[in-house]
């Protein structure tokens, strides 16, 4: 029972289908937003839980700032207001009046206030406040936090004009800590892409043109999407010196001289929704990682004559126990007995969609052979992706079974990130030929005609108009570097940077 | 080493020096608003962690809806959108451009914006196309969320232009489930005040006048302050019909008849810590109740030969994990070693300050005699308040003793609630006189001089302006009824209705 739109038929449709069946958020009334439904915000609240612990354990604390941010403070760092200033929703106004029977925006504030679409500029003001000398540093902080950007092509979780998101900000004595800090950053941002969304990335630094507005250097963590795209998954900047000159962070060093402090940011949010989906949901629905699905294990009743049920029910709510004394990842497992007045089958069909690890259909027959029907997502359709198991067998094996099934998705979300990253294109000619000819679906990364490719650029500001013409961009330098050198794939040039080639979300 | 004001001195400065000492949370440079800090923004972490589990106990799932609602939302319901429109965050543009070197606002909206105060025109709107018949229904949601009231006084945590708080938004297809859902979670509230903040509180529905905008009926739980005054610390909406007609909630019944659908909403915020902090410290700074500690047991190293250092991390490091096996409240024990390259007094009196319920320290003697000397928050300053113990003990006594500690501080709170609810004042005259000179300091219930006052009340609305000019209000007509005739505190008019009295926040 496939959706209406397959992966190969419309990539873009099959995506807006998936989130909608899947139920986990649609479009509001109010532009450009989302509505996170259950499950949706579901998914976000495990990101959070798993990714606030590794925050945490690496020393950070978690505070929160004003979403207010008074316009001038954005007049303090020029390209990072530059960056940002076309996509700002400004409060000009604090109450409502009735006009005519109409409501009108009255008492005009003395300064307007931003909805912080990033929250630099506000806590280095903070920063500023508490940082006088060294025995003050490193403030290592985060917040989960809400934020806006003006986005005139709005599409549900990848770029919607509220998101929501975690923001690190941290202030340093010296640069090579700072740098040591962002670095760090990304590597809690690859080990939880992989490791809780099974979401292979690549590692690297932005070019020039593409870092974060007010930053020295913008790392990043890329994925690849199931139609081949890159989806930039969370970035970790090194802010140098720029914010702490631009909101005077002073403070006095060891050797009693006044010295300008390094800062850091760092961030990811409800788009790695949006990319988990992308990488994992096939032409049924959605394929949830069992480290972050909201429920692991679903159990659906199969009630067919009603004198069964009080004993059908106890039975469940007698394996719900044992499920729960188990663990997986280190958690407790997360079990739901879907009890709806509806058809079984709409209801195992619906978690299908909704892409729960495991759905598990239990009626009279079940009860009386001590067994259960346990339908495994990521197998839909295949021989192995449904059995008869004893219930004895599956309480015993539940953890080692989740992690298996999450260890099966990374492996092949790996597999074909690793198979499309095309290294054979050498010439620019080559290279320009590849992605003219290059929309189409890939399929088990066998009929790859849309990858990245893996390449020498010289570097130069003028090829950032080649890209824009070709429509694509470079999603990152790779930390790992050949040290060959070869033709620039813009230019021609003589070139000895590796870097990724993409089309992108 | 108390801080610089008493309770006694100045209760209001006092306050903001409990704030500030803890580290808790300061003022912004953005107008109105706070920055919550670590220990702070840890308190409200714990909260949402203990509430949101029991939320979701009773059935309620958490989405995320917009923060922005489109201003023409507001014209649907006339009572909530005079609640509301004085205190209002209008968004009216969408880019900021630089002119002459200044940035303004640029790229004027449709439609204003309005940053939610509140959200039940923007959620009543998705109700009404998620509900078409009455197997849709109940739908119960909750979101966490910042939402924007334009206060004019602004103070620390009790109200500040944004603050964080939850909202439970519910649907049915009854008055009598609506009726009876807002009453479950207010008692989930209360449950949660007195179990979990260890503040007791009065339950009861409010006086027509003080309703939520746009409520038939609004339910709250009432705390009392040390000072003597009443702090709402959370309310319980029924909507009745109101938002759903007015958003067209409407669905098809069991007769096969179009109906409205009823609604009810449900609320607290961060101003639940400002209310701990009334109920709970002291003239030595803040009290945490251990429930909602983010370290409940805060060890401190004292180091005076360095070579002691290692010996005595080690010590710790040991009783650490041991304290981690252990569960206090169902969780496992928080422990915090503070390890800074600080004076071990200074470090001890920051946590005295945060309101940490155990202090620790541990020197060499302690490592010598296998023990620990323990401070424990409530008892600081008195004999049974600090005491040398064997870690053996320790250990096998903390989720009990962290137990013990908070049903005390509940009954302390419990019991002062208790001496302090006058309800010998029956005549106007003495009801005048007594506000009339009630403004000062209760210490211990003793010299109470401002309380609540339990009374009749006659419910004219004339009563309103007697109140106003009294600086008191009716907190609320608390479930718990006598029954009982007597003349209205206020009117002198024969009166059923028993009420409370009081000055508030």
């Amino acid at each position: 029972m496939a959706m209406r739109t397959t992966r190969k038929q419309n990539y873009p449709q099959w995506y807006q289908e998936v989130v909608s069946e899947a139920d986990m958020a649609e479009n509001s009334v109010s532009p450009g937003c989302m509505v996170m439904k259950a499950w949706g915000y579901g998914l976000w609240e495990r990101i959070q839980r798993v990714l606030d612990e590794k925050i945490k354990e690496t020393g950070h604390e978690n505070y929160y700032f004003p979403m207010f941010i008074p316009l001038s403070f954005f007049q303090k760092e020029a390209d990072h207001v530059e960056g940002f200033a076309k996509e700002m929703a400004v409060v000009t106004h604090s109450r409502l009046i009735s006009e005519d029977g109409k409501l009108k925006p009255a008492s005009p504030l003395e300064e307007p206030l931003i909805v912080r679409p990033t929250s630099e500029t506000i806590i280095a003001d903070s920063f500023a406040r508490w940082v006088s000398s060294y025995r003050d540093l490193p403030i290592l902080l985060n917040q989960w936090a809400n934020v806006v950007r003006w986005e005139m092509r709005p599409r549900l979780f990848l770029r919607t004009r509220e998101f929501l998101w975690q923001e690190g900000h941290t202030v340093h004595a010296s640069m090579q800590e700072a740098e040591a800090e962002t670095v760090r950053m990304l590597e809690v941002y690859r080990d939880f892409s992989e490791n809780a969304l099974a979401m292979p990335v690549l590692v690297g630094r932005k070019p020039e043109h593409e870092k974060f507005p007010g930053a020295i250097d913008t790392y990043c963590i890329e994925a690849m999407m199931q139609d081949g795209k890159a989806l930039q998954a969370g970035t970790s900047h090194f802010l140098g010196q720029n914010f702490a000159k631009s909101a005077n962070i002073k403070f006095v060093n060891q050797n009693n001289e006044q010295e300008y402090a390094y800062t850091t940011s760092w961030g990811v949010s409800t788009r790695l929704i949006g990319g988990a989906i992308m990488c994992h949901a096939d032409d049924d629905g959605m394929v949830v990682p069992p480290h972050i699905a909201p429920y692991q294990v679903v159990i659906v009743p199969i009630i067919k004559k009603s004198e069964d049920s009080e004993r059908i029910m106890a039975y469940i709510e007698n394996l719900q126990k044992q499920l729960k004394t188990q663990t997986a990842f280190g958690e407790k497992i997360r079990v739901k007995v879907d009890g709806r007045d509806k058809p079984s089958q709409d209801k195992s069909w619906e978690w299908i969609r909704k892409g729960a690890p495991m759905v598990c259909e239990i009626g009279a027959r079940d009860v009386d052979s001590a067994g259960l029907m346990v339908k495994e997502r990521i197998y839909l359709g295949k021989p192995e992706g449904k059995k008869i198991i004893s219930v004895a067998d599956f309480s015993a094996q539940i953890g080692p079974r989740l992690e298996a099934l999450q260890a099966e998705m990374f492996a092949r979300a790996k597999a074909r990130l690793q198979a499309n990253i095309r290294t054979d294109i050498t010439t620019p000619e080559a290279f320009a030929a590849y992605f003219a000819n290059s929309n189409e679906w890939i399929e088990d990364g066998k009929t790859a005609k849309v990858a990245f490719v893996r390449g020498k650029w010289c570097g130069d500001t003028a090829t950032e108009e080649i890209l824009k013409s070709m429509k694509i961009t470079i999603r990152c330098i790779p930390f790992d570097q050949s040290g060959t050198e070869g033709p620039c794939l813009l230019t021609g040039k003589p070139a000895t940077m590796d870097v990724i080639y993409a089309r992108s979300y």
